[in-house]
């Protein structure tokens, strides 16, 4: 048989780990796909010290990759939605299957992308783009095809995940912790992306549709960062058995989808959250199979090049079989299954909520708290008071969790709580997730 | 497309759970397959209460349902290797494809069935044998197919996790465990495979093969199981910093493969130490994804019908896509590929010992321990020894931590301390694995 023809487009931490994982373990990986996989041309406007591709075919332009007849599967590691966009609609317009690690591409435009794939009969696989190298794509698309997927939730922000690790473990603020994340390289000169929760809003949508049988609707997913959350507050989590992590939720619900991605308390005892530093980790609920859970890195060049590879593997198995590169469908379902569910807006989301507030120490205040929550049909179900730390102050923290209670009744209580004379500045509120 | 016809065979606790989760969700079901999935026929010899198959094509002798020539996938859950297996023979013969629930069978037998499949072009697919729900065949031979498998670890028995997290919880022992787990369902009448790690060592020896490149090598796993473990040795291990779990330990050796099952001391940290009750969880780790983990449940009904119905869906995808209903080879690799590596002798692989005795209380005894174990090249890393409980009590409990060397060099330091005259009785031993 002749062998598959790999393009590879972009030679920064993935590509090059692309190149160094798939050179390293060829021979093994041949084995696995049952022909042999070898990287024809390499399209990239700088070589990269991290690996040598001075044997290689290499060409400054990476459309000379997309166009160029002998390249079987493009894998394209640009990043972006502009030239990465038009150089995977070109390579679908040549009739080549697609692997790449570009979530926003995918989350954004992934619906005409797979239209476009379906109708010249190529693929575009995706494995990388959530959660760096755990399969989790795979597992929903195949490993779980028998299942009515009743909710997910995944720690799929790795640059999230090590601040709010290093405010628990060390007690340290988040701007301190995310300038460090920078200077080792983990957090972008811009974070926004990461800690305002956009990437993971791009790998939830993902998730969810796979999930979900439904479309790529990235614009509905509800989205909050983590740059809010206090020490104090992480603190106090622990105390009350919980810890903070940012969490993409996703959940079935008789009135729609819920898509949200914001920080959430979880009970200690979950095993997702105890997934700290840059991990992830996706915690998936099945009718037929029940809870699981998928861990590993979710970033890295190598880890990722492990996801990117899989997905060559696959095609090129396909092919092997006499096939055509086909496996899963792209979003795991004929695009005739698949249905724009609605989006439960974020008001009618009903969770338990964390409350931390500054509150007069004088009698009756808790009364007034307690009073207004009830109103809006809000009660406590645990709760830390502390004595002023020192004689001179005359505010004391209160932090709370509530029943489960409708957003925009607890929206409602927040509003009346901070008009209170009694209570100083904003409160805090971080959704709860039991994830039981 | 005609519809992908199933003959299931066997209708207990899974049969039955895959007829109500294939049926329940049918829908979906086909419509991630790309073609309809049918249940055109049932071999069982008497009906289960738990699903209603009056609908259904029902034969008293499952071989009618193997040659059935309408029957493109034959479904084995009827366990054992003795008719299972000429059940799975037949239905190779007959040129079906081939879904099985069934450890030992493919662990004991599947170097021939799969070489059988192989000239028949037909699959026989096994995601359900190891880890129930949990898609780690999928994800060691798809998945990570980019890596080369340094080690992978799991808690692959269900009934052995639950005593040993019932041991740690309740302080309660070994047999009074093993009976609730009885009287509960989850523990055979005969606990053998269970307890004794026959039903790991199964799994494990799946796994490797589908790690290393190399053929089932059943008869070679190094197999212990949890009967001799004491409450006391729970308690100790957590007070070291450890948890005691049942694993299925596969490692990657210069001299060839480790292949063990065995109780072991895993540091409270790992995620791993933290999978309770009747929950499997698999660790692996890659060269290129690094530690990726994969939890869920091992058994049940409907959790391993969720297998069954992937591998179903796999074929049924292939033969959507005008394919033979082929994917992955069955071990991950072409076959001339694999190699019968060397398994490891137990007496020359390398671990931490955890080793409890009870020593006569006087000065000296401690001095002999250590000097025992220093002639053998084992240091001591971390220590327990009490007080005497009663003042009557002449021997105290010893608890220790070595370094890490050969399992031979152990005992036969345990041989010479268990001489002592100091020391009462046997020494405990469990190994340690760090896991980082």
């Amino acid at each position: 048989m002749k062998p598959v023809k790999v393009g590879l487009c972009g030679l920064g931490t993935v590509g090059s780990g692309t190149f160094n994982l798939l050179t390293r373990n060829v021979s093994d990986i041949n084995a696995r796909a049952g022909i042999e996989i070898e990287i024809s041309q390499i399209g990239a406007r700088r070589d990269n010290p991290d690996c040598d591709t001075s044997a290689a075919n290499l060409s400054r332009d990476i459309f000379d990759v997309v166009n160029n007849p002998e390249i079987d599967v493009v894998v394209e590691l640009i990043g972006g939605t502009t030239v990465a966009k038009d150089l995977v609609v070109q390579a679908i317009a040549n009739g080549k299957h697609v692997v790449t690690a570009n979530k926003a591409l995918i989350a954004e435009f992934g619906n005409d992308i797979f239209a476009a794939a379906a109708d010249k009969g190529v693929v575009v696989a995706y494995e990388a783009a959530v959660a760096g190298g755990i399969p989790i794509i795979k597992a929903l698309r195949e490993g779980l095809a028998a299942n009515r997927i009743e909710w997910l939730a995944g720690i799929i922000n790795g640059t999230g995940n090590f601040i709010l690790t290093e405010m628990k473990d060390k007690g340290r603020d988040f701007a301190d912790v995310l300038k460090e994340a920078q200077d080792l390289g983990y957090a972008e000169a811009d974070p926004t992306f990461d800690v305002e929760g956009i990437d993971a809003a791009h790998k939830l949508v993902i998730l969810a549709s796979l999930a979900f049988a439904m479309p790529l609707q990235y614009d509905k997913v509800f989205c909050e960062g983590i740059s809010a959350i206090q020490p104090i507050d992480v603190q106090y989590a622990d105390e009350l058995g919980y810890r903070i992590k940012h969490l993409g939720v996703a959940r079935r619900h008789q009135d729609g989808i819920e898509l949200r991605v914001h920080p959430t308390l979880i009970p200690q005892k979950r095993l997702i959250a105890n997934v700290d530093g840059v991990m992830n980790s996706v915690l998936v609920q099945g009718d037929g199979v029940g809870p699981t859970l998928y861990y590993g890195a979710g970033a890295g060049g190598e880890p990722t090049a492990s996801a990117i590879i899989a997905d060559v593997v696959d095609i090129a198995r396909s092919i092997a079989n006499g096939g055509k590169g086909q496996g899963a469908q792209a979003l795991g379902y004929i695009p005739e299954h698949l249905v724009n569910h609605p989006i439960v807006p974020i008001e009618e989301v009903e969770t338990t909520s964390y409350l931390r507030m500054s509150a007069l120490d004088q009698a009756g205040v808790m009364n007034k708290i307690t009073q207004i929550l009830s109103s809006v049909g809000a009660s406590i179900e645990a709760l830390i008071q502390k004595e002023p730390q020192s004689s001179g102050q005359d505010h004391v923290d209160i932090a709370l969790l509530t029943n489960r209670v409708k957003e925009k009744q607890i929206n409602q209580a927040l509003l009346e709580i901070e008009a209170l004379e009694a209570i100083s500045g904003k409160v805090s509120r971080i959704r709860v997730e039991s994830l039981g």
